[in-house]
């Protein structure tokens, strides 16, 4: 079974207030757009932002919750790049969680958590590279 | 800036237990393991399992829960690959929460909880092809 993740898919409450997030914060747009969904296409994936309701419904699982026990990342390719996407993103309706510091385990990075309370992480990390694609390889 | 996710990491509480989810389940080795942590390279991107209370930590957000509000997907080339790959999914310690089916907007799929109660999808979407190195992109 090939390593790959085609879709990850976040629940959220109000697709204005998360697209201002993801199109002012990171920069991102949309690949496609109808009620209640959109998707990004990512490196290799799709970033897919679902009514949350209807996305406990598909997966049949009412009880899910916000904040979840997970975290995406973001990885940049200069350590000075890491705070101020973390003030971008903030100032687009995100809210910081942890602000830039360096990890004992090496690299830079900080939290910020979306409209929605997913946490998102903001990392320069030297060891792994980030082709022109934005493929990132394992490497140390 | 790059519309680029660079790491999934999903918090877990037994890796031994989550191992064999994601290597007897999905068949997927890991590129790196130390004690707390387990890495995969995915598709121009890593999976990350992580000790729950260090991601918590780590992203300062001592109140992460489970089930998230969010789903990962893995998907098939083929139809007829989807449910008995979310039985393998079940027998490797995982638990289905909807068995295989067609959703109203095309395609076939059904979801399976992690060891951890994360969320996969496994799903057949032919309009959206996936390359050699498994990377998916955006068609209709």
């Amino acid at each position: 079974m090939q390593q790959q993740i085609s879709v990850v898919t976040l629940g959220v409450a109000d697709h204005v207030r998360s697209k201002r997030f993801y199109g002012e914060g990171f920069g991102w747009t949309p690949v496609f757009e109808a009620p209640g969904i959109v998707f990004y296409q990512m490196n290799g994936l799709m970033l897919g932002l679902w009514a949350t309701n209807e996305l406990k419904g598909d997966m049949k699982r009412p009880g899910s919750v916000k904040p979840g026990a997970f975290a995406l990342a973001h990885n940049v390719r200069r350590k000075e790049e890491v705070q101020p996407l973390l003030d971008r993103l903030a100032s687009a309706g995100g809210r910081i969680l942890r602000p830039a510091d360096a990890p004992p385990h090496g690299g830079f990075r900080g939290y910020v958590a979306d409209p929605d309370d997913h946490a998102w992480e903001v990392a320069w990390n030297p060891a792994w590279p980030i082709d022109e694609h934005g493929h990132v390889t394992w490497g140390v």
